[in-house]
């Protein structure tokens, strides 16, 4: 930093202990607009070394002070609604605007002012959820439309990730990943090999940063099983002779960034890359888990979800073995029973499960909110997938037979194809309430479509 | 690109016609949405081919159809009187937000969206100008908002400019500066050698496209004369031995980056690096132009202007001299009478131009806008070096004696001087109006105070 | 550099005048190997302000200090012949050896070494054209040694050359093309265009330094005419239309480098490298000078070149035309007649000139030298690429009006062909002293070879 | 590789079987010259696959039928006899350079040939060391002579490696310590945190493969202790509070490049980069190991090393408390046993190792070997940095307490000091039989002196 700043930064410090409502309120100002980024640098170092209790207080103020005006919005709605023209328009839309927004533009100035900001979000998140609630819920609005623009597509990179990026780089998909835990630099290792293909999207201002990464195998054929795909000793398959590309794991790196929308992209342009890379591969498919599915078994029933009647219809097929296996009578009641050992009970549970699995991503929807036009599927992944247009493939009993996917879905996993030229009819289906499925799932989501009523 | 976007465009061309009207829309659909890169991409493609009457209706429809719905925004507007919260508050604001500005935002996301919505930002500027007048206002300013945005300078990457750097940029560098014109490679050569520095602001989206660019002298005190530092022929000096850096020609490289405001950063950060690279260097200054000099004299006289009693007024310690050199005994009549052959009368002219430039720059002004503060300064150059908080360090008579120069100001150059530690109250008192002159020029601009009033 | 070696050398510029001699003895010494960087490093710095004059006498000092010593070598010899075994083998090999080469191996060991080392090899052997005639074989053959196995192919990185290519490399093509001038920028640039290609080696120790280039025209067809090619206004073709890639000019860069062979390589690796870019490329060939075809004519006329009656059986078939043309009833004396004037000419000359020109391509020698197998050809360029396994293509008269196209060769150019599966035989066929010419050729060679005898 | 290629290929294998023989002999040919580079890759595959057996064949046929030809050396050593010029000069030193060198350096042509051969030489060493003995030294001089040449220093690239550089080449790291064993990814995080540094150098030729690379901690002062310094968990230290750098592993990576040197030039190039990048660092050292040290004491004694007089005489000073510690009277006994289970007496054994250690250090040499002016010391790591012009600075006794570091050397670690001043001279010194200690050790070294007679 030149002489001249560090002496600006020196007064600041001494004159008002660099406090960051002072310095807050001088970014904005006439006078600080001539040394905004020796400003936003100070900005920024203080939010580093601020605790937990201190940045509360930040964005308490932060929330406060630098919201927009609503007598000037009154004055300004008032105008406009006497002469409606571009000027009125113009005016209202500034007064509108929190000065939050300028002041998170200026923070930006300076050298790690994006990264900042981007944890300052992550922050202020956490905060809201440890009891503040929607307390913060402008401020991070604000956040949430700056990173909207700051992140559009355009501006990110996606760049393959293999054993020849950095450690700096790699050690974070360690960390970040949450879907399948990557368990060491063997793991990773294993994971970047030839039969497999890893991906990330960068943004030019947040270096050595993936914000969201995918991991895909090679393979023949869908498959819906787990293990083999993350086994760690397994033989490295040629890549050349495979014909189908499974999306195993993706995953956002950084909660700053939540409701950022990258991840149709992502898959997309992964799409058009390995179809350069590797012309036999004819088949896009993920291997997902069904987050939730264990959870909503277990909710209290709702008019949403799973209600006795719809459980006792949708198991009525599978009866006989469900109770043979149980010795309880109620279909329901021996499923339970049998979910407590899954994996002792795989013949009678396999095709009960499947049915079930069927109807918790097609059916089961989140509660109905005021001003949203439905609800949403109550499995977020489904929900994503299904929403850029891919259809559901097949659902597979015990293909997932970690302890995690034991707890969260009884093992059962999913497969959501992408076939490109049915991409925009399937999300538009979406969009008005429709599931696409495969050939092979109709008959059984008819009998799902039944049972649900 | 993938099959599946190739059919899908093939589609939509046969079907539609492949006009803009339906891509637009179709990218803020449902439908698009799956799809936006595909299509945004074929509205990139378009808009390349297009003729400027195409490109004339294309603006007329974007301006026309994707305007902020009024009826809209009058409800959300009354909502919030009744009710002013977050919720209230973020309607309106989502009414008042034209969706142009989504929709700029997904034709960013294709590949060459960024350059090609700055190229259409550049097309709708000069469409304006040609006889449209304000008819754009709107659309312009959600181009520029966004713009303003994704042009952060947290985004940009500063780099230097040297003979290393490939002849694709450097070409650029020939065909953008317009102040001092480069006369082909030998001359741009000499501007890059070691006692010259070059620095330019680069965008990730945009590609061997810099976006604006400083060039620098480095010598020994400040100077006001062009030529010896414009000579190719010039010898090399060792920059170890300089002390000053001389910012000697600015441009922004991209119309449709007009207003958006990255010169005082540039000018900034490289005063910084060079403060790195070369502690020798101690004052940094420009040797800037007066573009509208001359035309500031010829112009009709308002109160904002030369009137010709402050034409009197201010010439009158010089009239002696130039009653003799011109043999006209009025003071104004004998400077214009000299000003037609200028280098014919230089030591009658240079006291008499060095006053008259000083009160140009910091007197006349522009015309009082409604709703602006106060009449901006006429002289575009001296507004944003003064705004930056540099001050008028010296006024060169015969400084510039190229033709542009003396058709533009008579020949007369001018230094702002960037002195680290006084620009932020240099820029906070001209905010209010006042100008900082160095102290040499301080009597001067007592006597054109005087005669000004 | 440290301080210890800055005092080092200071200590021994003091004490020793930091003279060569002294230097250079210090670094093959004891004492030396332990800074033998700082050494190398002075040496160097050292070289590089010389004059002429001091070059003369370092050269002289280290051909004649650092040559093998005769005595060792009688001794080493007579131990090898009493009894030829491993050691004594390696003892006479050690002998044999000059220690100007490990002189030369720990010059290269400081920053900036192979670029000396190469450039002392350039002065050297203009030092030897200067009448030092053969003084200084053995130190210019050590280097060469050297510089044989340093500038192996396998140390060598192929580049593409283009607008994106820093200013710096670029000035140095203008520079170094010899074949066809560049005249300035836009020369370059439009030799730089989509229908062009250019391609050059680079070593990993002389960074921005081309050591060889060849520049290619994609075609349709194999053209003999050089103007449009060479034309800065012509239009850019589609290369994805092209048939054909014609190498134009090859160049090698650095005198230092003669004999040390690379472009046999160069024109493969771009064969393979425009292969893999243009699979609709099917023919690469050459567009040649004849450089030496006028110079030939003129020549007094020995045993390897146009004897008058040589001459005259060449030109038996065209007696006709060129008496009608010329006046003169020789065939001989009417074709040097019309020579003088050639474009006024075009008509008659053509056939007899084509002939002739395949005559000097595959009949001239240069005089046999001791130890060597053959005459080789006159030719340089012939024996370039008809040793490269090329076959000659066609002969074209008038194809290079260009001044210098008419003074070497009374305009007439030639293609060489690269046929990839017959580079083998021809090659070998060339050792031992055939020509390969195209079917169109093949009579015409037969009335040459009836010529000639 | 293009089409011609292919079918030579298939042309060669389907005539000859592809045999090496065939391939080796067609390379040196005169055919063979228009397609070195793929005769030379066919080469490289066939080597890759060939089993060890095939191998040992391989480079017999080599050895056998590409080395030099008694006759011809024979013919050129008496021209150069009877008439010692350039000519004859030349003639013979053609004569004595074994055909293999060309081979080689034709083989280097096709990509990856330089790995190959450096592998080659890797597998020739591992070959002779299998009861081939001296069988192939001819061989191995042919290839390290050239890698000498190629590997010259000139060529290297100095790159610190950092948690910023690639997994791939930081797996190497791991598998190429020997020194202080790499424990997983956690232990080579810490080895490259803010207080230490690694560097290594790399050949243009071989991507991903450092050559030889060093560890280095910033400490405050000279440590003898390894276990601080190699502990995962120890805290980061501040850099810029460090006043030495500690080279505390050294490790060529390559077996195929033993005995070419690059390790001195390695340590002095990062003393120089350490000096520019932290100028608060003023002491170098290492913390080495003496690998040999427990062996020298086991050893039969020989006149170059621990007679049972010698032993004696160094351990008489210390017979009091080895007698007292051990219940035996002779203190070689006394030593011996207490070595059993040094760690149980470490008071005892503190001053009587440090002793040994420094006879052994700078008295115990390899056996005088014919041809080799001295007897080299047994200790390769002293040879290495006593010859490099480093002092021997300090002797620690249980300065590793490590399994391997008590098995090599009873925990004994010692510093070399590199001071630049004094780096020439202590290497002339070293050259000359005199080795440096510092003078804290003078003393101890007297003793030595005197005990060693």
């Amino acid at each position: 930093m030149p002489g001249f700043l560090t002496n600006l930064l020196r007064t600041l410090q001494n004159r008002r202990g660099g406090d960051m409502h002072f310095l807050c309120h001088r970014l904005l100002s006439e006078r600080g607009e001539a040394s905004q980024t020796a400003i936003a640098q100070e900005i920024i170092s203080l939010y580093k070394t601020m605790a937990p209790e201190r940045r509360l207080r930040f964005f308490e103020m932060v929330d406060h002070e630098f919201a927009p005006d609503e007598k000037a919005i009154r004055q300004a709605a008032a105008d406009y609604e006497k002469s409606p023209n571009t000027q009125t328009l113009a005016a209202l839309s500034e007064a509108v605007e929190a000065p939050r927004q300028e002041l998170i533009r200026r923070i930006n100035t300076a050298p790690g002012g994006t990264e900042t900001l981007v944890a300052m979000r992550g922050d202020l998140l956490g905060v809201s959820h440890n009891g503040n609630g929607t307390k913060f819920e402008a401020f991070d609005a604000d956040l949430r439309h700056l990173f909207r623009s700051w992140f559009n597509r355009g501006f990110l990179r996606l760049e393959r990730i293999s054993w020849q990026t950095s450690a700096l780089v790699l050690e974070k998909l360690i960390r970040y990943e949450s879907v399948h835990e990557i368990n060491g630099w063997a793991d990773l290792h294993r994971r970047l090999e030839a039969d497999r293909r890893c991906f990330a999207f960068f943004h030019p201002a947040l270096a050595n940063e993936p914000i969201i990464f995918v991991e895909v195998a090679l393979s023949q054929g869908i498959t819906g099983e787990l293990d083999p795909l993350l086994d760690v000793k397994a033989a490295v398959d040629d890549p050349q002779k495979a014909d189908t590309a499974l999306f195993y794991s993706i995953n956002n790196c950084l909660n700053g960034l939540r409701n950022v929308p990258f991840g149709n992209f992502l898959i997309k342009q992964v799409v058009v890359d390995l179809a350069a890379e590797l012309p036999n591969i004819r088949t896009y498919s993920t291997l997902s888990p069904l987050p939730r599915f264990s959870r909503a078994l277990r909710d209290k029933p709702s008019e949403n979800g799973f209600t006795p009647a719809r459980l006792g219809r949708l198991l009525q097929d599978f009866s006989r073995e469900l109770t043979a296996a149980s010795g309880r009578r109620d279909p329901v009641e021996a499923l339970l029973r049998l979910l407590e050992k899954p994996l002792d009970h795989r013949k009678a549970l396999a095709a009960p499960l499947q049915r079930l699995a069927l109807a918790y991503l097609t059916k089961v929807r989140l509660p109905q909110r005021p001003g949203h036009r439905d609800g949403k599927l109550y499995d977020p992944v489904a929900t994503f997938h299904l929403s850029n247009g891919a259809r559901l493939e097949s659902i597979n009993a015990f293909g997932n037979l970690r302890p995690y996917g034991l707890e969260a879905s009884f093992g059962v996993t999913v497969n959501y194809r992408y076939i490109p030229s049915e991409l925009e009819e399937n999300h538009e289906r979406f969009v008005r309430g429709q599931i696409q499925v495969s050939r092979a799932l109709a008959e059984e989501q008819k009998a799902v479509d039944d049972a649900w009523k």
